[in-house]
């Protein structure tokens, strides 16, 4: 009944994670209502962020340049490095304020039931930038579930020849919990109690 | 910490009616993980959107035209109007699939608390359109709320010089209940036993 470009920004919309059909068609009443106040401006920063957002090609965080902003920051200690699954964890890290170093984003973790190998993680690109620079620490962040831990085990021996120290977040995160949930205090606790792995 | 168009993006997806900071984070990071498979869509749904949907001219429903498609539907009952709150409304209506009549959008209900008098809802309109055409029953599906009720009474005392029949939805209508979040066989079982008002 609705036009079919109402019907394809609702469809768009309702895919958002967090969101469904219904709020999904809130979603797009609420733009359409106030073109020039509320949607306007989304098209502007999705556009913008479309067009300058890249990959790090040094740590797989995602910024607008070439390089991010961590990478570039000669403040932060470029002998430590914080191993992460993803861009979020590396968003959750940064927010609870606790770490200084630099990150790595896996881009997964491995998973048998989801297929997720080796070669589908950064893991060539880690063992390079551990090669190519010195380290002293390299931090495993990854969540504390069955397939974060494996992958721990499995990126640990990895990674073992090329850095002497590597240590992982402390089992104050709740077992089973994922990262992007935690409040900044637990991993603020879990930062400091970091225990050596190899 | 992030960079400004990831800021900006997070800001403004944080605001859709049913996401908050954290879903806002979420969606821009499922955008900006798959730029070409999920952003791009999005982006050109949301600018075709911007550039061709206006309001009808003539009952205030959402349309890639000057008159919506429901307007110039010849199949429709010309001489029956509904007149509804909200496009969402309108588009509960439609769902439910129970009405083939034409429609009218107020823009709103009456409000002391939020200050929404007669002056802000389309009211000038719907007199006029109910002078130049020829309807022969208006059927009020407003929400069951004080403020819809009050609407409903007030619009009733402008338009009953203009229209022989005027009805309402039955009070299958769940007493504070908004007209969006109801199943369509409520929304059935009102449209059948509306009664008259007046």
């Amino acid at each position: 009944m609705n036009s079919s470009e109402i019907q394809r920004l609702i469809q768009l919309l309702s895919r958002l994670p967090g969101l469904g059909p219904r709020s999904g068609r809130r979603a797009a009443l609420y733009l359409l209502q106030k073109k020039e106040s509320h949607m306007a401006p989304l098209i502007e920063a999705i556009n913008n962020a479309f067009q300058t957002i890249q990959t790090c090609q040094s740590c797989f965080n995602l910024d607008s340049h070439k390089h991010c902003s961590i990478c570039l920051d000669p403040k932060r200690d470029q002998h430590t490095i914080c191993i992460v699954e993803s861009v979020s964890d590396l968003w959750a890290m940064e927010r609870s304020n606790t770490y200084r170093g630099l990150y790595f984003v896996l881009g997964g973790n491995l998973s048998a039931i989801q297929g997720i190998g080796p070669d589908q993680l950064n893991l060539g690109a880690l063992v390079q930038k551990l090669q190519d620079q010195d380290f002293q620490e390299a931090i495993f962040a990854l969540s504390a579930t069955l397939d974060g831990q494996t992958t721990m085990h499995y990126v640990r021996e990895r990674i073992a020849p090329y850095v002497k120290n590597i240590s992982s977040l402390a089992h104050g995160v709740p077992v089973g919990g994922e990262l992007d949930y935690l409040d900044d205090g637990t991993l603020t606790t879990a930062m400091t109690h970091r225990y050596k792995v190899a």
